[in-house]
């Protein structure tokens, strides 16, 4: 797979820019490196306004009968209902940012047929318990990541400009730590988190599978270990941000779940993490860890700890923000304001 | 001076509401004490989206004829034509939140009769220069307060629930860094900053101003120490946040400018800071300082050094997302999704 090139031209051109624009050099801080980061990726000196898509990914984890999750497993089924109504949190915020939501069922352990508003695209329903066995088989996870690229491809083809891939699945920090573990090399104790809100003996348990099945996965060959770590939405995420790489468009990373899907993609191909953006750093422990390993900085520490690509969403209007400033603002030239010394 | 007081009933009914929506206990971090804050300041339990107003105040400083500053001083009249252009950053970002934008002669050393679009309120061309005597006589100061309160409340009058103060005035670092210095006792190596971009050794020299300017107003009592040490626009300033907490509408506090103003409205009147929302970290050293003596935690740090109330525009969006995910998300019971144990 091919990662698309940048555009260093058309980034430096902004840079230039950025320079002439009536406020003292380097004032607007991040925003400056976010309005020439686009430019390099749309290949124009005055970045077009983001047309976001939000990518939900949704699947069940055979690891929640060990009881590494405060919810129950229905829990995931019920959500994608109520993402399919419009009540989540991540359908809050994209309205707020007029992002479309394309939900999409790839590992459900429910039947979700009656709802016409998703897309079905079940591998299985739920991956296999990896604190037993394989999660996956590597034709699974290929499966799963298939399913990734064709919903970016069709998000990218409806004119989509940013992709906000984000996840829904009980359980699902363990396989993400496992993956970020495995990704990494660091240890379970630096990655295993509360997740959605365990007590200190149920993170020590998960802590002990999370390290024994890196340890079982150690062996294996690159797809074969995430295959056996993983679960399906998260090799669904990591589908998107390969297609988003390979296609030029970038990306935007949620939290713990989101980055264990873009180490996933990384790993595969290297490159694609020059496409993405990551937009907050969670209360999981081990999520900073895990942009550091895709060289990534966040833009906001909120603690959010939700997923669904919340996070996501909530960076959106800064990066908006970063690019009417870099079209808008006048130049020094333009509104006749002297220069610094 | 009262202070409005806090619903604190409301408060604790958002709280209740925020544990019954879709989502894990917690999982939308500081968004959620958000939600619940604006409901203890709106006075019900699910509060009503923002309406933000920008106040930009413009004034000089005596001082910038000591070097302080990277730019000219005619930059500030400048800057103001730009802003009545519409071609400053602030501008592009009260478009971006649908905020109105009110500029404010305060004391700019210029005549800027000529523009329509502001509001002539200049009480001396420029404060004096603090390196050699007091910057402003006690009922300079007052007027210029009054210049802000006004402001304030014309905004309030025209549908703003919330106040987004800015400045701009070339060579503000120093008087706000001796006011940050005076009012939290903090010394100068730890307040004084590079402000839009000085050497080291401009730098060191403003820390020496800074040290004896508020040596010098040490012994003085209250207003007429803020007077000695302050500028036009950070007065302004304070008599903004001053009329927030007096009306009972929250304001956002934006660098460390603003900071420094919003200090000085706490001296004036304790609990001020209870209808302040810090926006961002800045650069700028001692602005971490300046917010923990209001006891305020910022929301992001993106490296901002821009004023002009430009980082409290970025923290709107935030803030209306927190509002809407409060007002908008479905409960527990109305999506039929099971909960924790």
């Amino acid at each position: 797979m091919t990662i698309a090139p940048i555009h260093e031209q058309a980034a430096a051109a902004a840079r230039a820019r950025q320079d002439r624009l009536t406020k003292p050099t380097g004032a607007l801080g991040r925003l400056e490196a976010i309005a020439c980061w686009f430019a390099g990726r749309q290949g124009v000196a005055i970045p077009a306004p983001l047309v976001p898509h939000c990518l939900l990914f949704a699947g069940d984890h055979g690891v929640a009968v060990e009881g590494v999750s405060a919810y129950p497993p229905a829990v995931t089924a019920e959500m994608v209902r109520n993402f399919a109504r419009g009540g989540a949190a991540i359908n809050v915020l994209a309205r707020a940012i007029g992002a479309e939501v394309t939900v999409v069922d790839v590992g459900v352990a429910a039947d979700l047929s009656d709802l016409t508003a998703i897309v079905h695209a079940k591998v299985r329903p739920g991956s296999r318990n990896l604190a037993r066995e394989a999660a996956l088989t590597p034709e699974e996870w290929e499966r799963a990541v298939a399913v990734g690229r064709r919903a970016a491809a069709a998000a990218i083809e409806r004119g989509a400009t940013l992709l906000l891939p984000g996840e829904m699945g009980i359980a699902n920090t363990t396989p993400a730590a496992a993956l970020i573990c495995h990704l990494t090399g660091a240890p379970a104790a630096k990655v295993v988190g509360y997740g959605t809100g365990v007590d200190e003996e149920a993170r020590g348990h998960k802590q002990a599978i999370v390290a024994a099945a890196v340890a079982r996965a150690a062996p294996l060959s690159g797809e074969a270990a995430l295959a056996a770590l993983g679960g399906l939405e998260i090799a669904a995420l990591a589908g998107a941000f390969l297609e988003a790489g390979a296609r030029g468009v970038p990306a935007v990373v949620d939290g713990f779940i989101a980055a264990a899907g873009a180490l996933a993609a990384r790993a595969v191909a290297p490159g694609v993490e020059e496409w993405l953006v990551a937009s907050h750093c969670s209360a999981e422990q081990g999520h900073r860890l895990a942009l550091e390993g895709l060289g990534l900085s966040p833009l906001f520490d909120l603690g959010l700890r939700l997923g669904e690509g919340s996070g996501a969403a909530l960076a959106v209007p800064l990066l908006q923000a970063a690019l009417a400033l870099h079209r808008e603002m006048a130049t020094f030239e333009e509104a006749g304001v002297s220069e610094g010394v």
